[in-house]
C-alpha cells in the first residue's frame, strides 16, 4: 500500500494515526506531495483525487481511496479484529455518527477558518476565499468543543467506553486549532483531560 | 425503532429509501418533527440531537443516531446481508468515499446554497445566511453533477457495479437540486441515465 500525503497537516496525520493503532505502518510507502507548492493540484495527483487533497491510501492492484473515514474502514477491516470502526451494528452507528460531528463540527470548521479568514496557504493556493463563511466556521469549532466537553463528562471517549475513529477526527481537529489559534476554552477541561489521555495512545506519543 | 422526520426533506428521504431497500420499513415508527415551525430547535429534540437536524433514528434502549450514514450503517447491519455499505474491506471503503462526495459535493452543497442564497426556511429559522458561500455551493453542486456525471460514465452506479448507500445520498440530493431549482446540465446525461434507473428502485418508486 502507498499512502499520498503532506506531513504536518491534520487529514494525513488520521490516517498516520489509525495505521498505527493497526499495527501496519511498516506495511506502507509514504510518498509525500508537495501541497505548499501546489502538487496536489496538478492532473497526476488529480488522477488519484479529483477532489485535490491528502492523504489517498494506493492498494496493490492501483485502486485509490480518499477522505478518511473510507480509508479507516478499510485499514480496520484488513487486520484481524476491528477496533476502530464498532464491531457490533450499534456501535458502528455509534462511531459514526461521533465521527462525522468531530469532522464537521471541529476539523473542518477549523480549516475553513484557516483557509479562508487567514491568509491560509497563501495566494496562489487560496483562490477563493469567504472570510465572513470563516470566522462563522471559527464560532463553530468553539461551539464544537463545548460539545464534546460536555460528551466527555459522562464517557472516556467520544462514542462511548472505547477509542474509535471517533477520537482520532476530533484529536486531529484540537491540533489544528492549536495551529490555527483557536483555543480551548478554559472551562472545557474534560475535553482537555480526553486529550491528554488520548495523546499518550502509543499511535500518537511513540 | 422510531424515526424521528420531516417529510419532503433530504435527509429523511435517504433513511426512507435505505429503510425500504432492507425491508424494515413497516418495523420503523415515524414521528414527524415539525420542522417549518422550528420543532427541531425545542429542547425535547435536541436532546435527541444536539444539532437539531431530522432523521433521528432511536433504538428500543432508547439510544438516538442521527447522521444518515450512521443511521444507514445500523440498518444495513441488523439483517442478514450487508447491501448498502459493502461487504468487503475495498468495497467499504470506495462506498464511503463516494458516499461523502456525494454529500459534501451534491447534497450538502445545494442545501447550504437553500439555506444561504435564498430565503430558505425563512427569517425566523434562517437566523444567520452568508450569501455569497451559498453562491458558492451552487457552483461546488454543479460542479458535483459533472463530476458524477464523468464517474457514471465508466460504471453503473457511484461505487462500482452495484447500487449502494453512495447512490442513496447522489439521489436524495439531485431531487433537493430539482427543489432548489439548480438544473442538472444538459450535458450530463450518464447522470441523469443513472437517475432514472434509480427512480425505478421498489424502494423509491413503491
Amino acid at each position: 500500500m502507498k499512502v499520498y500525503e503532506f506531513n504536518g497537516l491534520p487529514n494525513p496525520a488520521r490516517v498516520r494515526i489509525a495505521l498505527a493503532e493497526k499495527g501496519l505502518t511498516e506495511k506502507v510507502e509514504f510518498i509525500s506531495v508537495d501541497v505548499p507548492n501546489g502538487e496536489h493540484r496538478q492532473p497526476e495527483f488529480l488522477a488519484k483525487n479529483p477532489l485535490g487533497a491528502v492523504p489517498v491510501l494506493e492498494l496493490e492492484d492501483g485502486t485509490t481511496i480518499s477522505e478518511c473515514t473510507a480509508i479507516t474502514e478499510y485499514l480496520d477491516h484488513i487486520t484481524g479484529e476491528i477496533t476502530l470502526t464498532g464491531r457490533t451494528p450499534k456501535e458502528r452507528a455509534t462511531i459514526h455518527m461521533m465521527q462525522r460531528r468531530a469532522e464537521s463540527g471541529l476539523l473542518d470548521a477549523g480549516t475553513t477558518y484557516f483557509h479562508h479568514a487567514t491568509p491560509g496557504l497563501g495566494p496562489d493556493l487560496e483562490t477563493y476565499q469567504c472570510a465572513e463563511w470563516g470566522q462563522h466556521q471559527r464560532q463553530k469549532a468553539v461551539s464544537g468543543m463545548h460539545y464534546f466537553n460536555e460528551v466527555l463528562a459522562k464517557q472516556d471517549y467520544l462514542a462511548g467506553e472505547q477509542f474509535s475513529m471517533a477520537d482520532i477526527t476530533a484529536f486531529a481537529g484540537l491540533a489544528f486549532a492549536d495551529f490555527a489559534k483557536i483555543d480551548i476554552p478554559v472551562e472545557c477541561g474534560h475535553l482537555q483531560a480526553w486529550r491528554e489521555r488520548v495523546s499518550q495512545r502509543p499511535s500518537i506519543s511513540g
